[in-house]
């Protein structure tokens, strides 16, 4: 299977500008073979934390899901893309679905880590009973992560055990975070044995030295033994990637989730254990 | 702080070899200002789990800890060290231990995760009840991993909540594991924000062209962010790392295990939480 990441500029606060941008990449996947999208973290509103936190109001965000499924329909194929989502509460998350080539939204997620000090002031992290799901789309099992999420292991591997092939990541980060794609990423990817496609916004042309002032760009899809079967550079670019097909663990190498030792953790962490080695050894000075 | 790992050849079954060689490596490591010597996976009997299957008794492995106590004493530097633990109940752990520079055993710990076919034939895991343990050590906290074990996140993360800042991680990867060093390694540095020591056996000269006939090398010490402190080619090397005192994160950089949403993981696992977006949606197909 082939997927696209669009790596691009979005413009902060324009949608319709944001969303012509998403359609003409889709076209352009598709002509290029792909069957899915990926777009970066908040691409249809910009990642604009501060300036959202003044503008985001129910009214000027409620239409977005339904222009992305028409998106998604009109372009026949699948878009996984990142906006701000307003709760009944009064709240923001920052959320991701994905829409089928039929334009059925298939899948939706809110973001439960939230980054620094800007993206609280208009947004609130997912509820802790709102767990992440895992949906079935085109013969894969399919689940979201945003940005800082990718980064914990614990959802990842959540999801994984909850027969995940495919995360989705849109993403946005700055220039002094690439140990994230160049580590993290095929980290998850090679731990929970599945394919990580993880998509950021292009670094501006006039971004200048500053690593920190831009994002950095390097969109990555990543699959088994952390292998890079797609990377992107810091500006403008459609990454494609074909993506393998989900399949056994070849005998000899690493079967992570058969192998790991939930009975183990669960005993160390209720505290019922006793300690390695030391306790019944004088002079040892280990402790909880 | 400065620490030394031994990348070297063991000789199989040869123990008053291995512990010549840890020997030379201990006084060459602190004439060289090191305050550690970290060894590979059961080098002191040599990586050979078949032959160390038909060989192991209680009367050839039991003098190895008081050796290894004498063994740090004499040379006056803190010495990590795996090897082959007779348990009361007949069974044989892949073991590790830290001795300090005045030969004290401060730190002991059992493998959990066995490798392969070949482990099982000569060694048990861990019981599920035994906790690995941190120890206080020159200023630091220390803890140890054993080659596959640190492959999952889980023991990792468990060590760094109990206060870990430096994991010991004796092991024995053949020359396809590679993506272990250079993306598992760095990921659980990064992740929870402290170093880990990798120390591996030297590839034989002799071990040809199939990477999987023969040690990786390639041992490392990662830090905070994934970086790089040290790394070892394949060949025989003593591997010096200069590490970073033990520091709050800076301001602007991810604070992983502060920002780590344990009562979300909870939750998701407790089975008490909706799921994501699915229920009140139709058309969704996702489920858990």
């Amino acid at each position: 299977m082939k997927i696209a990441l669009l790596q691009a500029e979005a413009a902060p606060l324009d949608i319709e500008a944001n969303l012509g941008a998403v359609r003409d990449a889709a076209a352009e996947a598709r002509a290029a073979g792909a069957e899915l999208l990926l777009t970066p973290e908040l691409f249809v509103s910009g990642y604009a934390p501060r300036e959202l936190a003044g503008w985001l109001t129910p009214e000027r965000v409620e239409a977005i899901p339904r222009r992305l499924a028409e998106l998604a329909a009109g372009s026949g194929i699948a878009v996984a893309a990142s906006f701000p989502l307003a709760r009944p509460d009064g709240s923001f998350a920052i959320a991701a679905g994905l829409w089928d080539a039929a334009g059925a939204e298939v899948l939706r997620y809110e973001k439960v880590h939230l980054w620094g000090d800007e993206e609280p002031l208009a947004f609130a992290p997912a509820a802790p009973d709102l767990a992440p799901a895992v949906a079935d789309w085109n013969g894969r099992r399919v689940a979201f992560q945003i940005c800082y999420d990718i980064e914990f292991p614990e959802p990842a591997r959540f999801l994984a055990e909850r027969g995940a092939d495919l995360l989705l990541v849109p993403t946005a980060i700055d220039g002094n975070s690439a140990y994230v794609p160049e580590v993290l990423i095929r980290a998850r990817a090679a731990e929970n044995a599945l394919v990580v496609a993880y998509a950021d916004h292009a670094r501006a042309a006039d971004a200048g030295a500053d690593p920190a002032a831009g994002f950095a760009g390097l969109s990555i899809v990543a699959g088994r033994e952390g292998r890079v079967l797609a990377a992107a550079g810091a500006g403008p670019e459609l990454l494609l990637a074909e993506i393998p097909d989900p399949a056994p663990i070849a005998a000899g190498t690493a079967d992570y989730l058969a192998d790991r030792r939930g009975d183990a953790y669960s005993a160390w962490e209720s505290g019922e254990s006793e300690e390695s080695g030391a306790a019944e050894r004088p002079g040892l000075s280990s402790r909880p």
